[in-house]
Parts: C-alpha cells; sequence; structure tokens
C-alpha cells in the first residue's frame, strides 16, 4: 500500500490564508477568492476599474488546498491540534492499544503490508478526569477548539468588518447548554475544529465506506478528500467489508473532518454477520479500538426499545436503518433488553475518556412517506431525549439522528418533537426525502427535505447521493451528493439570516449583473462543472451570451438602461 | 424538412389505457403501470403469490405513446379536440389568416421547403360571441375539457375506489371563480386538455427554443417530445432565432401539451432587434399571428409601470427578465408607458377570440437574492392584479407569474402577496432559486423553492435546468430539469394532501420492502436512470444488494424478524 496519486485540491484564483488566534496559538484556514475588477465606461468612453473585494470561505478542504504543506498519504497530515493537548495536564499516553481486538490486528503480520506505516500511541483523559468539550465550556474554560471555530464561522462577518454574536464565549455557552457540539477525539489531532448547533452555519455529512466486495483502502481515502473538496464538513466510514481496522486508519489519518462511524457494524463482522452472537463485551472492545484510533462520532442506535420493535409491524417499510435492524433482531433472538440502552452510561463512560461525542441513531426511521412520523418514531425519539440526559451526566457530547423519509407538511413536526423530546441538543438528519417515487435522484428529493428541516433548525444534514436506494456512490456521485447538500444547506443559512451568509451570493450575483463569468465561475459551489457547462454551449463577447442572444440580454438591456440615465 | 426520426415514447411495463367521459363522447389517456406478485413463503416453505394492482399514473406523453396511433411529424397528432367544437355553434373557421406577417410568410415560396406541409384554417369566435372555458364555466357550462381534466387528476382516487372532490362541476366552478384556468386554444386541437389551480395536481412548464445561432427545427420539436416524455405539463417556445412562426407551426402540430410563448421576442425579431421601433401594431399583429397558429398562453409583460424601472436603480442585478427589459428600455427611448399596460384591454379582445390565455409575465422579477421581495417586484405585482380584473371582464383566463430568486424564508410573502394582490388567479413561478452560488445546479437551487411555493398555493412551477445562467440545455438538461420539477411538484402534492398523490410512492415504497426490484424502477419517475445506476454498481440475488450485503440489509432483517414472530 502506497498511494502516488497526487491528492492535492485545487481551487481556481483561490489561495488559503490563515486568521490567527487571539487566545491560542491557532491559526484557521480559510479559502480567499479573488476577484476581478468592475470595468465600466465614464463619460468619454474610457474604461474605468472598480476593486471588488475578494470573498473568503469556509473551507473544509484541510492542508490539501495549502501548497506549503507537503503531503503524503503513507505519513498523514500534520497533527494540528497534538500540541493543543500538551498544555492539559489531564491528559495522558498510553504505552498500548487498550482494545484485544486492536491488540490482535497489530501483532498480525499478515496485515503488515495493510498496515499504515505510522505508528501513534493513543491518548486518553487521565484517570477521575474528564476531558470532553462540553466538560470544560461547562467549567467555563475556552479551549482552543472554541476559539478556533468561533474563528472559522465569523470569516465572511469579519471581512465586512462587522462584528458577529460568534465568540469563542457564545460557542462556549452553546456546547456547555448542549445545543451545539464540537466533535474532536483526542486520537485525531488531524482534524480541524467545527461545530455542529442551529445557531451556526449548517453543516453536511458525507457517508463513504465499502462494503462485503466492493472498493479499496485507495478508492476509500480518495473519497474522503473528494468529499472535504467539495465541502463535506464531517464524514462517515460506513465500511462493512473486509480490513475496517487497517480502512479506517489509514482514512482517520489523512481526514482533515471530523470522522463518524457506526460501531454495531464492525462489532457484528466480528461474529462473522451473526447477529445472535454478539453481545456487550464485543461491542465494548470495539468501542475503545475506535476511540483509540480517532473516531469523533459513534452513531448508537440505544433508543430501540424491545417494546417499540412491535410499532413497526403496521409499516410499509419496516425497519430500515442497518443499526436499528441488527437490534432488534438481537432483542428477537435473545429475548432481552437492547445492550446499548442497558450499557448506556458504560458507554458514555468510554465516550468521555476520549472526547468522543454520541450520535445517537434512529433505528425506526421512517423508510418511507407512508412510514413518517409513526408511533414508532416518535417513541423512540422520546427514548433519545432520555439518553441524551444520560450522556450529559457525563458531559458526553451529543448529537441525535433523525429520519429519512417525511413529507414537507410533516417536517416541522419532526423539529418540533426533536427539540422539545431532546432538551434541545442538535438534530442531524438524513435528508428527509420529501418523495418515494425518484430513485436515481434521491439527492434532489432529500435536498428540498433537507433545506427545509435545516432552516427550521436541524444543525447538520447528511448527505443523500444520486445512487440512494440503488448502490453505492462512485467519486462522482460524491460530488453530485455533497453539493447538494451544500445547496440544501447554505438555502437554510440564507433563510435563517445567518450573519454574512449573503456574501458569497451577492459577489456572484454582482458578477452576473457585471458579466465577468469568470468570476461567477470562481465563487460557484462547483466551478469545474459551471466552467464545462459553460463551455459546453456557449459563445459570447463578454456581453452576452448564446442564451438569449445581443438583442435578447436582459441584464445588458437593464445595464444600458440605467447608464444612459 | 422530413423528420423521420421514430418519435415514439415507451414506459417499461406499462400500457396506455383510456377512461371515457360520462357526460361527453371523450376518452382521457392515462399510463397503466404493471406489478409483480408479492412472493413470501408459507409455513411449508411454498412459494405463495399476492397480487398487487397496477398504478395509473397522469401522462403528459399524449399519443406519441399509443402504440395504436401512427406517429407522422409530418402530418401532425391527431385533431383530438376538433369535434369537440363541432358541437358549438359560436365558432367560425376563416378563409385565410387574419395576421398580415403570417400571410406574408405563407406567400414566400423560399420557405416552402421549411413549412409545415399540412394546412388548417384556423377558427375564431363569431362576432359578439365569447368562447373562453371562463366564460362557459361562468355560464355554467360544463364544458368537454372540464370533464376531461376532472377525470385526468381524479386517476388515483378511483383507483383506490374512492370518490374525489375533483368532480367537473368542482372544476367548473374553479375556473369560473379565475382559481384555476385550462389553456386550451381553440386552434391547438392537437393538446389535451389540463388544469392549472391550486386545488389541483402541482404543474410543470418547460422551456424550449432556439435563439440566433442554436438549434434547428428537428431538433426543437425532439425536446418538445422528450419534455412530455418526462412529465411537462406545458412547454414554452422561447425561440428567438429565424423562422420562428414555421418552427412553432411544426411544434404545435406535434404538441400534446399546451403551448406558451412570449410574444414581444418574435416582435422584436420582426423589427431587427430595434427595441425602438417595436409598436403597438407589430405587436398586435404577432399575437394575432400567434393566436391563430394555436399557442394556448401568452406571457405579457404589462404590469411593468413606468414609474417602477427606477425602482430597480438600487437592485444589484436590476431587470433580468428579457421581455422586462425589452419594455423598459422601450419606455425610456419613446417617454411613453408601457404600451402593453395601456392596450390590455385591446389585447384581451384579441385573447378571448381564440381563448388563449393570458400569462401576466413579471418583467421585475428579482435576479438575486439580494433583490428578493423589493419594491420594484411588488409594485408590479399590484398592477399585475390590476390587470387580471381587466383580463376577467373578458372572461380572458388568467395566470400571474413570479420569481425567481427568494430565499426560503421570503417565499411565503410571496405567495400571500400574491394571492391579494391577484384576486386569487393561479400564480406561475419560475423555481425560485434559493441561492445564487450553485451554477450548474441550478435545478436543484430551485427545485427547493418550487416545492416549497407550490406546496403553499402556486400551480405551475416553471423548471430550470442545470445550465441556467450557464447556456441553452440539450435534452439531457431538459431530462435533468424535468425530473427534478416532477419532484418538486409531487413533494407539494403530498405536503397539500391532494387526494391520490400518495399512491404511487406507496406502491414503490412496499416494491421496496418486497425486494421487486423491476417494479421499484418502472413506478420511478425516470425508470431508465434508475435500472441504469442500479446495473452500474449492484449486484443482487433478488434479496439484498451490494450497499448492504447480506449481513446488513435492514429490510430483509427486518422482514425476517416479523416472519419469524
Amino acid at each position: 500500500m502506497a498511494n502516488k496519486k497526487n491528492m492535492r485540491i485545487s481551487y481556481p484564483s483561490s489561495e488559503k490564508i490563515y486568521i490567527p488566534g487571539v487566545n491560542n496559538n491557532i491559526k484557521v484556514g480559510m479559502r480567499k477568492i479573488r476577484l476581478l475588477d468592475t470595468v465600466t465606461l465614464d463619460e468619454n468612453g474610457e474604461r474605468v476599474f472598480k476593486k471588488n473585494n475578494p470573498v473568503i470561505v469556509y473551507d473544509t478542504s484541510g492542508p490539501y488546498s495549502d501548497p506549503k504543506i507537503p503531503i503524503d498519504i503513507t505519513k498523514g497530515l500534520p497533527r494540528l491540534r497534538e500540541e493543543w493537548y500538551s498544555k492539559r495536564k489531564d491528559v495522558v499516553q498510553l504505552t498500548e492499544l487498550s482494545s484485544a481486538y486492536g491488540r490482535e490486528r497489530l501483532a498480525d503480520p499478515s496485515l503488515d503490508a495493510l498496515r499504515f506505516p505510522q505508528r501513534h500511541l493513543p491518548l486518553r483523559a487521565k484517570e477521575g478526569k474528564n476531558i470532553t468539550q462540553m466538560y470544560y465550556a461547562k467549567r467555563r474554560i475556552i479551549t482552543p477548539e472554541m476559539e478556533y471555530v468561533a474563528i472559522r464561522e465569523n470569516q465572511q462577518i469579519e471581512a465586512l468588518g462587522l462584528k458577529s454574536y460568534i465568540t469563542p464565549e457564545f460557542v462556549r455557552k452553546e456546547v456547555a447548554a448542549g445545543r451545539a457540539i464540537i466533535p474532536a477525539n483526542i486520537n485525531h489531532p488531524e482534524a480541524e475544529p467545527m461545530i455542529i448547533g442551529k445557531k451556526f452555519l449548517v453543516k453536511i455529512n458525507t457517508n463513504i465506506g465499502n462494503s462485503a466486495l466492493s472498493s479499496g483502502i485507495d478508492e476509500e481515502i480518495e473519497k474522503a478528500i473528494w468529499s472535504c473538496k467539495w465541502g463535506g464538513d464531517t464524514l462517515m466510514d460506513l465500511s462493512t467489508g473486509e480490513n475496517i481496522h487497517e480502512t479506517r486508519e489509514w482514512i482517520i489519518r489523512n481526514c482533515p473532518v471530523p470522522m463518524g462511524t457506526v460501531p454495531i457494524y464492525q462489532a457484528l463482522e466480528k461474529v462473522n454477520g451473526k447477529v445472535e452472537d454478539l453481545s456487550w463485551e464485543i461491542y465494548r472492545d470495539t468501542l475503545i479500538e475506535q476511540a483509540e484510533q480517532g473516531v469523533d462520532y459513534f452513531t448508537i442506535h440505544a433508543g430501540l426499545l424491545r417494546k417499540y420493535v412491535e410499532l413497526t409491524e403496521t409499516r410499509l417499510t419496516g425497519i430500515v436503518s442497518r443499526g436499528g435492524s441488527i437490534m432488534a433482531k438481537w432483542m428477537h433472538i435473545h429475548g432481552e433488553e437492547n445492550f446499548l440502552y442497558t450499557h448506556f452510561a458504560d458507554i458514555c463512560e468510554i465516550l468521555k475518556t476520549y472526547d468522543v461525542a454520541v450520535s445517537i441513531g434512529d433505528g425506526l426511521r421512517p423508510g418511507s412517506i407512508y412510514d413518517a412520523n409513526d408511533a414508532a418514531q416518535f417513541a423512540e425519539l422520546h427514548t433519545m431525549g432520555e439518553l441524551t440526559k444520560i450522556a450529559w451526566e457525563q458531559f458526553v457530547q451529543v448529537i441525535i439522528e433523525g429520519p429519512g423519509h417525511v413529507p414537507l407538511n410533516k417536517i416541522h413536526e419532526n423539529m418540533k418533537e426533536q427539540l422539545y423530546a431532546c432538551h434541545g441538543a442538535p438534530f442531524y438528519t438524513l435528508g428527509p426525502l420529501t418523495t418515494d417515487i425518484a430513485p436515481g435522484y434521491d439527492h434532489i428529493t432529500s435536498a428540498i427535505g433537507a433545506a427545509q428541516i435545516a432552516w427550521q433548525g436541524t444543525a447538520m444534514i447528511c448527505y443523500v447521493t444520486p445512487k440512494e436506494h440503488l448502490g453505492l456512490p462512485n467519486k462522482e456521485d460524491v460530488r453530485n451528493g455533497v453539493v447538494a447538500y451544500k445547496i440544501a444547506a447554505h438555502a437554510a443559512d440564507l433563510a435563517k439570516g445567518h450573519p454574512g451568509a449573503q456574501v458569497r451570493d451577492n459577489a456572484l450575483s454582482k458578477a452576473r449583473a457585471d458579466f465577468r463569468w469568470k468570476d461567477q465561475f470562481n465563487l460557484a459551489l462547483d466551478p469545474g462543472r459551471a466552467l464545462q457547462y459553460y463551455k459546453e454551449s456557449a459563445v459570447t463577447d463578454g456581453e452576452y451570451c448564446t442564451m438569449c442572444g445581443p438583442n435578447f440580454c436582459a441584464m445588458k438591456l437593464s445595464k444600458d438602461l440605467h447608464c444612459n440615465k
């Protein structure tokens, strides 16, 4: 395994800039898009040039877009946050892995060729110490992570010379109240801090991962970086195939955004797919194994109680969550309560040791319009609220997963019920898809629902690709899914009136009115595609294009009008 | 010109069926999708087959999907509605074209090769008679068109054995009140009647048309049929290039859905693109020319008053409507009021003669998020309301065009203001786009807004393709745009609780739960694409696929669970 591909990310007319912290020795990477001058004619017909301020945008591409930082997949990304911990006396480095499975994999020489070449011993909290961002926040400590995200969220506002309400102290308060989380496992120092909460920019998650017979490690790393390029804020590795442990190590070491997993998937692989053989012990070891690799958040389907399963019998599409169906089957076979529920406090004990956040999984999310907002779904939601309180007792950061398939008119009820039942913990939804009838276009059916629910307060939306319900996404599907979700998230940011959100829209629209075509492409969410479509069909002399031709260009006519006055 | 291409439309596992009228000799074409049986195992492990009812869906493909009807582009479609008129004593056939320009083109031998080979003399209302659907409706006459659309809107409901509120009398009432229109020029008998109103299924419009240097007639006809295949309910021909008159004739004679135009475009071509030379006389002749060809609705930018132009000076993107910018320039040059406004009653005199509906154009629609819901936009909207009343005095059917670019949080105000200002006339919006930053994906930025505004009561949404702002759409762009808008329209129908709308969703979701893959594709809005994506990436034995593999298929686990009970 030695990936020699060029993994660099570049954006046209853009440069990587860094904004330094005030109270911490941090620097926050952003993308600055340079714009051309606006050209007009003065009374004598002479060209007059007027500067346009560059636009600074949120940047998820990490070191990949900084030409000054060398990229070598076999070495991993710079360990950005490692030095921040050295100032914390509550963390200790281990001398070996705590997970039996982790040690076993490490000792297996047949895996040498597959294994990530660098080895970093994991960190954990010292005995009796709590190190979560929520804990610090409640102790009124502003961590470097909090200052980092405050700067990161503010770029467009400060570029306008305005003061934003999003200060490090504001971030601290939101994290302390549980209304926002900063997923930041201390064993994933490569990740740039980001925040998930309804008062911040709406975030998007992308899913990657191989299944039994599909893609290899190279391809998964490429997809991960590709997702960051297009704007993915977090990344879930949903692999269910072979060598999950080794694949994950490669991805985390090269991943500049927080990474999530669904640990039950790997636990099930460990018992060869036999649900009946799953146990708390195997699951527990899997949590520790993954936490020490650096997974930033775990999806845990702990809210699906035994008594709720019968509520799904009248459903059209039953249980469509993989984790949910696994736990339902396990409960059925063993005649016992969901061990993720009964051991939830034990789980939180582990999570807080590394500051892994919990994303409480919605095992009973509706898989069709017909099943939306039914008794099963809302019963589980209320148990998720109960679990939120258990996690918060140990200062574990919590997000709540949501549906699924929901028609537009039932979306509001989801948001309202979630805020009420889960005490304001951030909502993280998959879409929702607003109709079932468009397989092949579910990035669109769901972007409609995602924009709606994000506007109403959902903090993070999980992307859906055009291949949803049909197969595993390839790179092009990932691109289409991420861009559709960046659109939904941004539409929600605008609708929420998020400060500064409109700066990029205004800049692009001004470029449009000025016929600065190049700036329109450079400011677009996907500059390459905009340019490609333009080239495919347009012939222009800079003042109009084939869309309307010279006599029918509204912008030109409108401009002439005001100039002639 | 002799198009030999096969223009047939076929849908998988589907057949064309016809539902007869009760009071009129009409038959309404629909698409029946056959489904496979659900297969389960009984206690002895024997396979048990259970029938699934076919799903009947609204069908915009006209005769193209009926193998029993011969298709010949050079002959045009069957003249479906012609015999309906023979029963009306208020219509007369002309002996020659009323438009001077029309006669001139007809007499020009150099156009012989280009001209549609069949000739039909136009019909018009007899002197002193009114023949519009609104007039009949107000006279309490239920036309065949009204019964046709009632049947057409009801297919899914009656397939369920239910009685719908959408009766011919209900249709009549809505048309009489001006809350719905049936665009049905008596000179376009090839078009199957359809209804646009907020109490009916949300409709979508597609735009085609060449510009100065782009596509030819063949290609335009192909795009028109292609649009009908994917579900376009109406079609606007926005051509601005050469031979508009002849191109339009070919399209109308082969178009099974109502067609709209923006007559000012052709009027401007007639004066060689010189806005200053536009006049009421040229425009008037253009209206008559197009009305006698069979255009079903005209977009007329009559609400843009002289005094409103200055309201656009502070805009970021000025006037972005082509028609609007032309009229603004004309007013500026001549120092006169918009002649479309001053002559609006004269215009309605012409329209009612053929039952052409008017789509009052929003010349001041916002072209950017920044300009949304501004004074210019709403000033024009109120004038559009005033014009609505003028049109209704002559029983001319009216729809009102709307934006444009509007963030999600400002969409509701648009709908509310339109309903108030325009006395309940149907709203017909272009998107709106909910952000400006995604050129190349504006079918998605706008599908989000279109679903939202349609849910709130917009009756028809005008599609936007991925090429919006970048170039003219090709066939693949048309497909992507139409499907995105079918999704938005259907999401709105579900959200409005339109009776029967959910039948197709339920059938598709049941097919999903049953692992009837073929039925999932056949029920999809785009069966071909769903199948293609599935084949690209999936390997299945009918019970699971590569997405999750055998151990992680939630549907299978969930099914086993309830079967094992």
